[in-house]
């Protein structure tokens, strides 16, 4: 018998459907496509290549280099082929009294995660790690400082199926004007769960994890990394700071170390686990100029794409997802990096 | 620049991205892989396969034809892998205090559009069409009147990029024993711009488009074929009828045959302006039990599967789309069908 699960953080429900149900190994992935030689020697990412990417907005490189040199192990660049672009004309129009819009401002970057064209963080060193997540927090907050500036959304595509055609490692940053109302909603749940039970949320749900422990993939001092009792679809993982934080903007030093440690391993299990599948993920934060919410809780969602998204949760906002969490959760927890 | 445009019926922003603009031509996709013979001989939807299947639920054949043999040019079957099973108990509990679930009640059934196996909408006959609205038709009233089901959606999935990987044409309609947020941020926002206006929202986007011409696809007496201001991907494309209506239920045997004439066209425009992209349709409606609002309109949306949905989507919910939507309009309407 299927079954019907509801997300205690956003209402939404899902499918976990064992009439179809997969086993986790079922998720070996094809093998990756074997990238051509030309392919590297044009990568606009790659050390030496640094004249074909934008100026750069930061570097983390040796001393004695400069900018739009090779030196660097990290470089956060303005994205060739932005979404949203620079301008300060925040302006909203409504045309024929129904159509509302604006300009597309912004800021789209792309932060190009090592000058190794062939990792990725599941096979990084740790101290390449945290110079990411290093990379990120400095971004954020700088970003989130921007009035213009509602939402700053950290997410990486890995993968043709999720949403990219380069291989060199790199995730991306978009600045958004707005607050859309797909956050709204879930910033609305998360209030009013505070306003019944006084608590947020997501630290209940922590409670609950880390004493019933089936969910459970990984877990570090400070940080917890599990299989939501509501996963859209097989693997999806979250980590979560132990403690109440709304934002990912308030992530100390150190503690962005231990995340980059949690955050390596959970990719490194399901790189082993599932053979390098193309995945996506995000951070979950409040908007910009509202981040000390006591109801909402920071997080990393990481969604493997191993299933297609089709009709149905198109019109119903269900998702079907073949794999039990808790199964899912075990078999990761069982894979030895 | 880019621009953010506001789905009025929504509120749901999208990025309209002319920096990474494409040209409507450049979504030609991939020739379709070829598909073996075996497949062919092998398919549980083609006629003197029905053994392969479950026991039809509705099949519109030959008076003197059987159940479970040929003759038939339109099956109704339950899904041999059900996303949700028939069943009683739709009680719903919750564990731990946060965890709510219930069994996964409902109906999943399939279409089978055709006994031809290498057919589709775009290419059938305008009869074989209205066949198939009349069997949409006619399983989703049947369905709405159970009062174990909230929600029934009629989805197509076309071609391997929209989900699945059957060939015959065939279409999906899934019974839900919940309304899921989704559905209810939707009809909250409808009736929100009614209780403010005192009109549907719908309506009223009707009577703009019907005026300002410029996203029109296709219009007949009844129906009104668009591009949405705010399309979420290229080609996006709403069918309405003019008049307010909020379930496809409602619709009549006549009305039902003029839709699915200009569903026909549009999807024929697709299929020969993109060359057969692959692409799902979903038909949006009021939930069951709530058939009578005057604030939601019910309607087809046709989502061509041109671009990948990345991590962007899935942090912010803010889609980009690399075509505007006049553009795709106008490109659509030209191309003769």
């Amino acid at each position: 018998m299927p079954e019907l699960r509801q997300d205690p953080t956003t209402k939404e429900w899902v499918v976990i459907s064992t009439e179809r149900a997969r086993r986790p190994e079922d998720f070996f992935v094809r093998p990756a496509e074997e990238e051509k030689p030309e392919a590297k020697k044009a990568c606009p990412f790659c050390p030496g290549n640094e004249r074909l990417t934008p100026e750069e907005i930061l570097a983390y490189r040796a001393y004695d280099t400069k900018p739009g040199q090779p030196g660097w192990w990290l470089r956060v660049i303005p994205n060739k082929f932005p979404a949203l672009v620079p301008s300060n004309d925040i302006t909203r129009y409504m045309e024929e009294g129904l159509f509302r819009h604006m300009a597309g401002v912004g800021e789209h970057e792309v932060i190009i995660e090592s000058p190794s064209h062939d990792l990725t963080i599941a096979t990084m060193e740790q101290k390449q790690v945290e110079e990411i997540f290093l990379a990120y927090r400095e971004r954020y907050i700088k970003l989130c400082q921007d009035p213009r500036f509602e939402l700053v959304i950290l997410f990486k595509n890995h993968g043709r199926e999720a949403g990219t055609s380069l291989r060199h490692p790199h995730s991306q940053l978009i600045a958004t004007p707005i607050t859309p109302s797909h956050i709204r909603h879930k910033l609305d749940e998360a209030m009013r769960y505070f306003d019944d039970e006084g608590r947020c949320v997501f630290c209940v749900l922590l409670e609950k994890e880390l004493k019933n422990k089936i969910r459970i993939v990984l877990e570090t001092d400070n940080f917890l990394s599990f299989e939501p009792f509501a996963s859209k679809s097989p693997f999806e993982t979250w980590i979560l700071p132990k403690k109440h934080c709304s934002a990912f903007g308030y992530i100390t030093h150190e503690e962005s170390k231990e995340f980059a440690y949690i955050v390596r391993l959970t990719l490194a299990k399901i790189y082993k686990a599932l053979k390098n599948p193309d995945y996506n993920y995000v951070i979950h934060s409040t908007p910009c100029h509202d981040m000390n919410e006591e109801y909402y809780h920071w997080h990393l969602q990481i969604v493997p794409r191993v299933v297609a998204v089709a009709g149905f949760e198109l019109g119903s906002g269900i998702y079907i997802n073949t794999v039990v969490p808790e199964e899912a959760a075990k078999f990761l927890r069982e894979t030895a990096v």
